[in-house]
Parts: C-alpha cells; structure tokens; sequence
C-alpha cells in the first residue's frame, strides 16, 4: 500500500531535482537510496555516482548526547542560529534502536517544530532499524545528497548509548557532545571512550536553579577533556548552553566555525575526509560481501549444514568456516 | 632465534601428546594453534579436527574485572579451591591490550605464582595481541586443546575495560564479574551491559576496614542484577570475598557448580553452547573471509585504486565497494 501511483522520477529528473535542491525530489532520493529493492538499488547507486561532483562543501556536524539531555530543543536552536547566517541546514537522524517507520518523515514533524517550518531547513529522521553499519552507512549517503542538493551545514544527530558515536564521529568534521549537569561524573552512562571523541562539550539546560551546577560541570568537563585532548585555538571547548534562555548556543556555533576554518587552514580537515573515506569504503565493501556470500543457495545450504556438524561437536569450527569459504568460491566459479 | 633445533611433532604425536595430558606437548600445540605461519596453519587445523571428539567436557568459566580488582588474586584462590576437588585446572587470558611476547608464557609465571606450581594446573596467557575477534578465536581453540588434555575446569580471564568480555561471554558456561566494593555505582567504568552478561558477581578484597563497604555493594549490585535477570535457584547471585582471608571463594565455586548442574538438568546448558558454536563458526567464517579477499594480489591493486578515487571524491564508495567485488569474483575465477 506504500507504493503510490505516479511515475517514479527517472535517473536525469532524480539528479536535476537534487541538484536544484528540490525538497520533493531529494526526499524521493533518500528514500531510493534506504531501499533494498533491487532496482531502487541500481537506480541510487547510480544517482549516487552521477551526484559525487556536486558534493563534500558542507560543515558535517555530529551531535549525541544520551535520552533527557535536551538534543532536539538544542539542535533546534542552534538550527536557527546557523541559518541567521543565510545557511541551508540538513538534520539527519542515526538511532539504531527507532523501529521502522515508512511514515517517519511525516512522524518526526513534531520534533524540532519551528525549525522544519523554515524553508531553509530539511529535517529528517533515520527511516529504518538496521545493524550500526547498515544505518551508518546509508546516513553518510542521505549527508551526499543533502549536499548535492545545497544544504552547507549537516547536522548528524545520534542517541549516545551506543556503537552509534563512533560510527557518527567517522563521517562529520566536528563531533559535539550534549551533557547535563548534576548528572554525576560517570558521563550519564556513556562510555567514557566517548569523552575522547568529543570536539567539544555543550552543557545543556544551564538555566535558572541549574546555572551554578552546569559552571561547575562545564569546569570539571574541561579538566577531563584537557586531559584527552589540546584545546582547539586555545579556548576551552566546554559551553553551557540554554536552549530556554537562548545563552551560549552562539558561542557553540562560533567556536565550530572556528575550529572548521582552523581545520582547513592547516589541511586535517582534507586528512580526515580522506580517511574517513577509506574507512566508509573498508566498511561499504565488508557488508557487500556478506550479503554475497548469503546469496548463493549452496552456501546457504552449506552453512546450515556444517553449524549443526559444528554444534554437535564433530567438526572443529576452524575446519567449517575453511570449507564454507571453498563453497563459496566454487558458487561464484559455477557463475558466469 | 626462536626456531628451536629439535624437530617438531608430528600430527599424530601432537594428538598422542594432548590427548595423554603432556603439559608440554599442550603448551607446543597452543603455540601451533597460535602460529599464522602457512604450515602451521594446516597442521594445527588437522590438530584440532582430531581432538574434536575429546573436546566439550569442562566447565568453562569467564572471569572479568577492571584493573585493580585483583584478578589474578582471584582467579589463584579460586583455583586451590577447583583443585581441593580433584580437578585439573586452565587458566587462559583475553588481553586485547597485551603486546606480543614470544617469551609470555614464562613472563606470566610471577602471575599466580603458587597456584601455576600446581600440577594439575596451567596457566597460558594470551600470546599475540590482535583483534578482540582474533584472540578469542585462538583463546576458543586453546580452550578446545586444554579439554582434550583433560583439563575439567577452564577459566578464561579478560580484562574489563573493552569489548573482549562479549567475546568472552560467548565462550563459556558461567560469566563471573569482579567488582570493587565502594568505587561508586558507575560499575567502576566498565559499560553497564556487562552487568546484564554476568551470572554472578564477587566483590573482591571485603576484608579488613572493607567489609562493611562490600556488604553494602553486595546489597547494591544485588539489586541491580534483580532487575537484569532472575536469581539462579532463587539465591542472589552476589558474593563478598577475600583472597586475603579467605572467605567467599568457596561460596563462589558452590555457586558455580550448582548453576552448571542445574544448567545441565534442564538443557540451557547444550542450547547455550550450541548458540555459541553457531556464533563461532560465523566469526570464524567472517574473519577467513576477510583475509581471502586480502590475498589476491588484483584485488589489494584495485583496493588501493579504488580508494584513491573515493577520498579524491571521485566515486561514491557504494560504487567503488561494488567494483571491488567484482574484481574479488573475477580473481577467484582466474583461480583453478
């Protein structure tokens, strides 16, 4: 019931709408590259390889921060902080553990309410629950096509509870933690391996009762994260932001223009696009390859075949995984 | 240097050795299992689907704690008692974080020290540092050795601080966690799903001054492992020990054994290690894989070409993934 009954745009409509930054269109184009149909799956590697020149000149911006920290009301202001300097602002959504949603677009509506009222900016959420990587993978290529299609500044929000921050701090340029204060050191069960990933930390919800704890976090943050890392420019990349009493999101905004100008200047910022490139191919190829090898019935077959001969003990893993890889070898031989 | 003169065994009297409990001849066939020298590879591949028939019947038990819990303490308290109930006993280490040593296995003899003068004990740590996934798939198969030896307790010890206890986890029959009394309620930096893995925790060095402190943990983790999963046989599942007094260890391997008889009793125990076979034989497969793919010489060219064009913006990575599968099939075909 999902299909709709009007044509479906072509490769030439699919890359002149994305180019011109046609909404319409470059919705249509994410959900052709979410899908799994096969001939979507040509027709959006194809869009994707045509649209390549036109991308890579936005500010990619990470955001997480765990549930109740505030990360929607801060993305939205920020947001329109970003487009008071005439920006067009892209907000995509990595959240392994959303449930399928073919109407999210529609859904996430509620979310960020004023700021997807602004022509200027596109809102939009992951459309399925996938692996990390699958999610990953298809959210770096929702961030190609916003590009193409203009957008200049992309933010990529993701919940920290996760594997999902390392996969987010692989494809932006600036990774931005969201922390509350009076939370307790603990980091609010993150990973204290997240800390380290962090550009800079914005303490959110430093406002009326709360503004004494969040100086007092915003010190002790910056204390741990002058011991991971050397404040860029110098300046201590720990805010306290208030989304309710509009203060610090200014200084947040600024310090990332900074710190991106500064990247470039002095070429990490092409150092780390370029690796981060690596690593999205390493990662792009690694899922290819197993939905390869589960392609074939004789693999299938025998795969099912050795696990029980594995379970029951007769046969040594070692020796099943070696012969699972001879029948795949022998399936991709008997094609042509 | 580290070639010796003597000749090797052979495949037969590998199996002879391992199966009659040689301690040495075990300790040569673990470094064989260990080796990625090519020869190696398929000797002690053979090895291993030999002694499959004499593999499966140990308990085997994970130990994890951060350091500083006094694990070794520990694990060498824990290991007179096994011992006091006529069992020969392995000791196998998960350190992701361990450099490589060819010389390890006497350098971890001030480890533990009383208990590797046992007889019927030994200790192994891990050799090689590698991927989390590649240490476990050597500390899975030296597990399978030490079982063919007749070892009937194997403990497979990792450090708390990464990824290494999910692999440990899959692995074995019972999961201990070690914790701290009084270091706070953030599980001492360690993620909290680790407290979901564990099918019971000792709160290590509760004497002295401590003991209040860790009958107060105990209380607190007590509750908390309520909340993740139903007590074993309706006891809670949380011991205060000490190696210093000794008291609790007893307790613990009380514990221990009733879980695995009970486990045993009503099946969980052959479903649990049949998933974990699965699990293995798909890693297994995922990581010879990997390596395939890294052996043709076309294929590591194209890699390199390919990912020039992706970092140069060139070419999406989704099309750069699929030529290089492509060029993966053709080099398997060219082989005969």
């Amino acid at each position: 019931m999902k299909q709709q009954a009007k044509p479906r745009p072509t490769l030439e409509s699919f890359l002149t709408g994305v180019v011109n930054g046609d909404r319409v269109v470059l919705a249509q184009a994410i959900t052709l590259i979410e899908s799994h149909l096969p001939e979507d799956e040509l027709l959006g590697a194809a869009l994707l390889e045509k649209i390549m020149p036109h991308t890579g000149n936005s500010v990619r911006l990470g955001i997480t921060g765990v549930p109740g920290v505030g990360k929607s009301t801060f993305i939205e202001s920020l947001g329109h902080v970003v487009l008071k300097s005439h920006k067009k602002l892209a907000v995509l959504s990595i959240d392994p553990t959303s449930p399928i949603g073919g109407g999210s677009i529609l859904g996430d509506k509620t979310r960020m309410e004023t700021l997807s009222k602004q022509p200027r900016a596109f809102i939009r959420p992951s459309a399925s629950m996938d692996t990390t990587g699958g999610v990953a993978q298809r959210t770096r290529e929702c961030m190609l096509l916003c590009e193409a299609a203009g957008f200049d500044v992309i933010i990529v929000e993701t919940v920290g509870v996760g594997q999902s921050e390392y996969a987010v701090k692989d494809m932006v340029d600036f990774f931005l933690l969201l922390m509350l204060a009076g939370a307790g050191d603990d980091l609010q069960g993150m990973k204290k391996g997240i800390l380290e990933l962090a550009d800079a930390i914005a303490i959110t919800k430093a406002d009326g009762n709360n503004v004494a704890a969040a100086r007092q976090a915003q010190a002790i943050y910056a204390q741990a994260l002058h011991t991971t890392r050397a404040g860029a420019s110098g300046t201590s990349p720990v805010f306290t932001t208030s989304a309710v009493s509009h203060t610090g999101i200014e200084d947040v905004w600024k310090a990332i223009t900074g710190f991106v100008a500064e990247a470039k200047e002095n070429k990490s910022f092409d150092r780390q696009r370029k690796r981060q490139y690596a690593t999205w191919l390493r990662d792009q190829f690694a899922d290819l390859l197993k939905a390869d090898v589960q392609q074939f019935d004789e693999v299938r077959t025998a795969q099912a075949l050795l696990e029980s001969e594995v379970t029951s003990g007769d046969r040594s893993p070692r020796s099943a995984a070696s012969e699972l890889l001879t029948t795949y070898h022998r399936a991709i031989r008997s094609r042509n």
